[in-house]
């Protein structure tokens, strides 16, 4: 993180939207489960927000989860970084209305019932864009959640700013999201969790009347905390500087994007949504493909691949060695690689003789390259490996391997067989031991190794990838898919 | 199960293999971690195997895992139902000799090194063959990891008999599956308990020197155990009878198929995995079509169309309900679903005066139907549902929703929030309120309700889906995609 940078972004309007020091709520009460707005402020609560510095504001209670709750935004002791408005739509002109004149500069307005619905919403819409002009206020939404920045107070390890009704929050990273979807920006967090796809901060950005995509990416293009970008886009209002903005982001730092639009039900889904008018597909395809942008319409690719950029391991070619312990994943794994393009090449005869010697001797030497039934942990998660790397012959390397230690040893040791004290030890010893010395060298030599271990991302043994930022699969369909990506965004790099 | 199917799978040469009550274990010891053997008897015995019918035999050690060791099979109390070798492949000809002697007329052979690694193992692989000509055994393998049956003992709640190294075994359910591969023939077993593939049989049968493919599909076919049939396919050695057998089987259980050749490396793969010459795509893909089979290449799919096809409601067309409590994922579903030929249509005025009733004002009402916040849990998993069901205008559903009841009042709680009593009871009741009612409906219409729970497997209230065998997704790439198979086999099945 240079100085510049820091310096550049304190200044710029979004930062008071991400690290707001004191927030006005306006919609939140006690009622949980039945009010959007009680659960949100829940979130900010617990994120751990200067409790002294959150304004919930109601025209009846007098305390709201705990704080003291006031009835005017005038009676406010101090001038609110940021207001959040739940409300019902039609209030919403009348409090930004008090807000303006209280001084309040940024919004984010989450009340739906705009443009989306229609003619009477469009008016509505024109009102609250007319109310931001006058008084000079910046606003997210209409019809959004907001924010979600998990380096809220970055100096505190679990502390984040969440504006959203999701109480689930992702591990922090260097993965940043921005999506005309709430759902998108925030639904996705459980399943983050779980499969190690660490979130810095998500914009759900609604209708953006005010505050659009281009926006938030130029912010973002700037932010030192933000590797790679995930898009999910129904529309783009100012075409001419997403352009400019996303071909000065690529080289940097990789975009993935969804393009929800382009289909009859699609289109119709959403206008529905956000009021927005989507276009061809093809037009979409064309401009992410000119730009570099990686794109996809599956949800999960869209995960998986802000993962394997986060880890900034960019292959320089297509040639891929496969190492398995089970033959059969390793011909399904070569079918989808070349069907991808990549390329999955015959080992030369000089890496064969070095092969050899790790090699039980049922076992075929050739790309991919089945070990069969393999004991000796050693052989398959540094030697060969390495005698890959070292070859010169390929540009990334997949392991898929049966191994989790605590887990198998918790079943020997239940049915009555001896203890094998040389595994007995920590899976995070364990991970120093096997995977630490091919991390080194997958840095320098920037030829990235990924994993695949059938037990699940719930094993313990496979938690230790996931904490140290290595790339693991439970199956073999997604590490072929993310492969191929990173060799396409390799190849735009070059050009 | 009829009378009739019983008695003639009693017959059929493969249910000894199957239900074996007594088996002679060759290559296993004590040595859990480094001996695949020691596991693969680890297996069958705790899979509830009658213990004083497992006679492992070795040279040198006279107990093996508390069990009494035999120095040769011809010291055996009784001719055993079934021999499992797991030994170097050289000693295989003289122990299969030994066992012919004995009288034992059914063998798995799990030893690698035959025809796959070239001229020298298929010399031996001719001569193991001739051997069990010589005796008439019927034998399943070599290279292979045999059988799993999750109906051993079927009176018995977790009785099972797993001659493979997995450990992990299957919830018990309807889906067979046939592989020319260990791997998928049981390293999915933990995917499969995660999202709830129940499966009954598996069967590894590796270079199908004398039971192939086509063998077990027969038994397949009349085994009212067996519902839905998973392959994977390195080659068919006898393309007409497998012809045959598919045309029989598709229009009463569906089969779903890959084929894991017609690629260059996949080839190879092959070759050094089974010994297999695997021929071109095309051919495969054109069998597949006309017999009516399933056919992927991505494993996750493989294992999700098995778990809907289960379900066993097919519906009768290819339009689709969409109800979501959040609108992306409307949109990106719709456009999945139209990209894969399935049709969203939009909702007559007739059914939209009917459905208003359920919906927020802020809402649009369309399809897919995007109901924002919504608290109403009764309407969302029941009222709108049988709306839909009701009206004729589409054959299958998928809800989105946001709901982990459990969880989120442990969230409520632990904020200070108010119990919610009317939600505070089990996730089972909570199932028979809200699930049950639909569940009679599609049963009734034969109209499927597919779920999805952003809160992932793991959650309780999820849980339940997989308890009750309701289709539930993590997320929305799969559903799609599942119910579009679940319509081409509808269609097939009407020509």
């Amino acid at each position: 993180m240079t100085e510049i940078n820091e310096s550049r972004l304190k200044n710029h309007f979004l930062y008071p939207f991400l690290n707001p020091r004191s927030i006005a709520v306006f919609g939140a009460n006690n009622e949980f489960l039945s009010t959007m707005g009680a659960m949100q402020l829940r979130n900010i609560i617990f994120g751990g927000f200067f409790t002294d510095k959150i304004y919930p504001l109601h025209p009846r209670l007098d305390e709201i989860q705990g704080l003291k709750a006031y009835k005017s935004v005038l009676d406010l002791p101090e001038i609110p970084d940021l207001a959040l408005l739940i409300l019902p739509t039609k209030v919403v002109p009348e409090v930004m209305e008090n807000c303006g004149q209280k001084g309040i500069k940024n919004l984010i307005i989450t009340s739906g019932g705009f443009k989306e619905i229609g003619e009477e919403g469009k008016i509505l819409s024109d009102k609250i864009n007319g109310i931001a002009k006058n008084y000079e206020m910046r606003f997210i939404g209409p019809n959004c959640l907001g924010i979600y920045n998990g380096w809220f107070q970055g100096e505190k390890e679990n502390s984040n700013f969440n504006t959203m009704w999701i109480y689930e929050t992702p591990e922090r990273g260097t993965i940043s999201i921005i999506a005309q979807s709430g759902t998108v920006a925030s639904h996705l967090f459980w399943y983050c969790n779980k499969i190690g796809v660490k979130i810095g901060k998500s914009f759900s950005t609604g209708n953006e009347n005010n505050i659009d995509v281009v926006d938030i990416l130029e912010y973002l293009k700037e932010d030192p905390q933000t590797s790679v970008i995930g898009l999910y886009i129904e529309e783009i209002k100012r075409g001419k500087e997403f352009l400019d903005v996303v071909k000065k982001i690529v080289p940097n730092k990789p975009i993935i994007a969804i393009y929800a639009g382009g289909t009859d039900a699609a289109t119709r889904s959403i206008m529905g949504h956000t009021g927005s008018i989507s276009g061809d597909d093809k037009i979409y395809e064309t401009v992410f493909k000119e730009t570099g942008i990686i794109s996809t319409f599956q949800i999960k690719e869209f995960l998986y691949y802000l993962r394997v950029f986060s880890y900034d391991i960019i292959p320089k070619g297509r040639r891929m060695g496969i190492i398995t312990d089970s033959g059969g994943c390793g011909a399904m794994m070569a079918k989808a690689a070349e069907k991808l393009g990549l390329i999955i090449p015959e080992f030369s005869e000089q890496l064969k003789i070095k092969l050899k010697k790790y090699i039980p001797s049922i076992a075929n030497i050739d790309n991919p390259l089945d070990l069969t039934f393999q004991f000796n942990q050693y052989n398959l998660y540094i030697k060969i490996p390495k005698l890959l790397i070292n070859s010169g012959e390929i540009d990334g390397i997949i392991i898929y391997a049966v191994f989790g230690f605590e887990e198998i040893l918790n079943v020997i040791k239940a049915s009555g067989g001896k203890s094998y004290e040389e595994f007995d030890i920590s899976n995070e010893i364990m991970r120093g031991i096997y995977l630490k010395p091919i991390q080194k060298l997958v840095k320098k030599t920037r030829i990235p190794v990924f994993y695949i271990g059938p037990q699940g991302y719930s094993n313990p043994w496979i938690k230790e990838f996931i904490k140290a930022n290595i790339p693991i699969f439970d199956l073999w369909d997604m590490p072929i898919k993310c492969f191929s990506v990173l060799a396409q965004y390799s190849e735009y790099k070059k050009k």
